[in-house]
């Protein structure tokens, strides 16, 4: 047994070991990027300068700052070919695992600024709007800020940072994308992105990335994106079987246009906006359900749930108004139980009428009384032979949704910011939403995920997948009044609904 | 001084001197009746028999029931010749003041069944549509029982009961009124209607009339109102500058259409019905404001406003949706603050909700954001030269308004249900509603006052007579805490309010 000074002692101990580890990777990180490790990997400050910060004429690319173990993967990806790369070949295989991960951490402490420059005539707001919003309607295609971070600031090891990049190296590494040069992202995902831009697109989305200050990233752009007042350069769609929606940005003046606004904000950032935090008691945003702001067809818009309001609605058994069905997914979806104010925001209070004048702005034209638009809502598909199974589900999930949503379905938060929802545990959608319905979450997943990839999943996977995703702990649902048999017979009896089910892998009753 | 038991007497000797008195005059108004005057007026019963319910197949009309005042005015109207009848002229003229008096005293107390008949095969639908709902949209023509009231049964001395009349006496009455040979109504009102109508509806509405019990008349067809799903036979408006909403009765199905029905009829009988009327402190209705109960161009249609919100306020100084919107005219056009309830109703309620999803379907396919739709609000005009004279309106109302409103401005109700709205005092909408501003009233009075005879005032005329309408006394600003002069300057700086400013007419600050 230890006695307390001992322990004291072990404990100073063991920080002076973690310090001087800490010093001595540091240091072979440093030496071998100054000078090599004279075993055939020359200096990496040659090309990548000593700051870190790239030579943009020549194509070689920043990596200060870049998160560690991406900067560790890339150099594993020339050893092994899937970044076809003739200079950092032979460098990457002249690095053990050791030196190469003494490297990639060093780099990822560096705070330089960005030498990326970018020419003042070129205009960077077409980049600006591919960056910040994408480009849904007629590519699917997701903004890059929703992989790589707000400001281009990365996310974790798969998705670099992308702020103050040289606009040469961006633009070349998407180039390597679409020709198969390059071919280590997961799922083929930025495969699809490569080539779903065109060259000029490609050029705008580089200069942005190499305007941006990687030393002020932070929240920087995600603000922006409600002033943002720039199209693309020209009109995404021309023709559509969908609805579409005034472009992004054109919003109305006067103190409407501020509640538009506002309301695309609450919208896109529910959990951490000023506005409409406290009424939220988990980690989701409504942008998260209904993607590319909620104007992407398929996605449950709100251009084509508006003009459907008031209706009535089964689960609550009454006439609901607009009102009502935000409130409701607040309630659920957003789990306002466990949120500051404990339940969603009255009828009249600022969320609401923001959200509603923002509802109601992208709906600018939509026949009012159409409850079927095109697009409503998710497209349901058949149940398969087979069933649904959580087992199948684990590894469909672990193979295209764990880089984004975590192992354990966690997801990804910045600081009160989330970046992707999590999809079970506490801070998700609560037991409910219809989301928790394996029917529903299915119909979502597979005309919408992975992000930028719809439709990519067989229906097979889509159902199984669901079915694990649902058959997971979450928040209780707030119609339970303490009685758990009660709540599961009265709500629970659905198909396509775990809550009160013998869980499949651990053998826990759900939601008691 | 009298004492107690001579007070008595009094009293006892009061009574029977006028039961004498209306025995006296039943017996002679009876004996005129049956026998004649013996001075060149023959017995009535000869064509409109004993119990007064006249003979369809001769034409000869039914009096029994029919309002006293009226009947007299007839038999004036027969001696003065602005009814050209060969056969009643030379009666009239034989009966003295007196007697005429007497008989339609007699007449108007007697209460008979119908004996009218109608072809069994006689579609009624048709008609029914025309006198509960008229034709609005193509001809501004009202609903014959919006004077005729519910269910026929008559208001007062100007507008006859028709329930049970028959009907070849109905339908040569139109067809006198339009080629002239009948001419005592007020304003042309009813030459107007019978020029407006074809053959074919004057049948219709003869026949329907017919067909009334007037012994259950009351509200009998007003409560039906809310089930009538015929329309005409042939839809009213081919092409139109407006926006042509669904079709009177066409309701959609299930919870949701229970809730728009039940929104009409709360639109259309505000103060008196179940689901509304402890909300409404007043005798006004929503579609004394919005006729055609909320479907008319230009008289505040709600498929124009329902499109228009949410919308920034100046009047409250924020984003109001339409509930918001709803809850305001509760507060002010029916005085919510002199309710049983005290205020307007909550958001969720069942009137708001009702009233939402009436108004969301009378909408159907108008475009949502559109808050300019033809036909929006009232027509606006410039004011005159001469500007606007309370006093002058003052004529201006005896001669064209008095008639329905009241010689002072109180309408006129039946029960609980209003017939026609007061236009001042407490039951008149109150100083915070848009309708106290001149200018305003001055554009709802020329696009659709009098009833039936649109833009019928010269501009002059409707600046004048809403003057004079709105110097009037009426309920209180809600928004008034306490301090009038505070009141004034904060709500009533505008150049078409005469709330705090001296009246012309006698010398009282209005809404101290």
């Amino acid at each position: 047994m230890f006695n307390k000074s001992t322990y004291y002692s072990f404990l100073v101990i063991s920080f002076l070991f973690v310090m001087v580890n800490s010093v001595s990777a540091k240091s072979m990180g440093e030496k071998i990027a100054s000078n090599g490790n004279g075993n055939g990997a020359t200096a990496c400050i040659g090309c990548h300068t000593a700051n870190g910060s790239g030579l943009g004429a020549a194509g070689f690319p920043r990596l200060a700052g870049i998160n560690a173990v991406y900067l560790e993967k890339q150099l594993e990806s020339f050893r092994t070919g899937s970044r076809d790369n003739a200079v950092m070949a032979p460098i990457a295989k002249a690095l053990t695992v050791k030196e190469s991960k003494a490297i990639a951490g060093y780099y990822s402490r560096l705070k330089s600024a960005s030498s990326a420059t970018v020419d003042p005539n070129f205009s960077l707001e077409p980049g600006a709007y591919l960056v910040l919003r994408g480009s849904w309607p007629d590519r699917k295609l997701p903004a890059c800020e929703q992989c790589h971070g707000p400001g281009g600031s990365g996310i974790d090891e798969t998705f670099p940072a992308l702020a103050g990049q040289h606009a040469s190296y961006i633009k070349s590494q998407i180039l390597n994308w679409r020709n198969g040069k390059r071919k280590n992202d997961p799922n083929n995902l930025m495969k699809e992105v490569a080539t779903k831009l065109n060259n000029d697109e490609i050029d705008a989305v580089a200069n942005y990335y190499a305007s941006l200050d990687p030393l002020k990233a932070g929240n920087a752009a995600a603000k922006k994106i409600v002033n943002l007042k720039t199209p693309l350069n020209k009109k995404p769609v021309e023709k559509s079987e969908f609805f579409t929606p005034p472009m992004y940005g054109d919003y109305p003046d006067g103190p409407f246009g501020e509640s538009v606004r506002n309301g695309e904000a609450i919208f896109t950032l529910s959990n951490s906006h000023a506005t409409s935090k406290k009424y939220v008691g988990n980690h989701q945003q409504c942008v998260n359900c209904h993607l590319d702001a909620g104007r992407l067809a398929n996605s449950a818009p709100m251009w084509a749930s508006w003009p459907a309001y008031p209706a009535y609605r089964k689960k609550n058994n009454k006439v609901n108004d607009i009102t009502m069905r935000i409130q409701g997914c607040f309630t659920y979806s957003m789990n306002a139980q466990a949120s500051k104010a404990g339940k969603a925001p009255a009828a009249e209070s600022k969320p609401i009428t923001d959200l509603k004048a923002y509802m109601y702005w992208i709906s600018s034209g939509a026949p009012t009384g159409d409850k079927n638009m095109p697009g409503r809502g998710f497209p349901k598909f058949k149940e398969t032979k087979l069933g649904y199974s959580p087992k199948r589900g684990k590894k469909v999930y672990a193979k295209n949704c764990a880089i984004c949503h975590g192992t354990n379905g966690q997801g990804v938060m910045r600081k009160s910011q989330t970046l992707f929802p999590p999809l079970w545990g506490n801070n998700a959608y609560n037991w409910g939403a219809g989301m928790h319905n394996v029917n529903k979450a299915a119909f979502f997943i597979k005309a919408n995920m992975p992000l930028g990839l719809p439709n990519s999943l067989s229906d097979q996977d889509a159902w199984d997948v669901s079915a694990y995703i649902n058959s997971q702990e979450r928040p209780q649902d707030p119609r339970h009044k303490g009685n758990f048999k009660e709540t599961a017979k009265k709500y629970h009896q659905g198909k396509y609904d775990f809550y009160g089910k013998q869980k499949t892998t651990n053998g826990k009753i759900l939601g008691e």
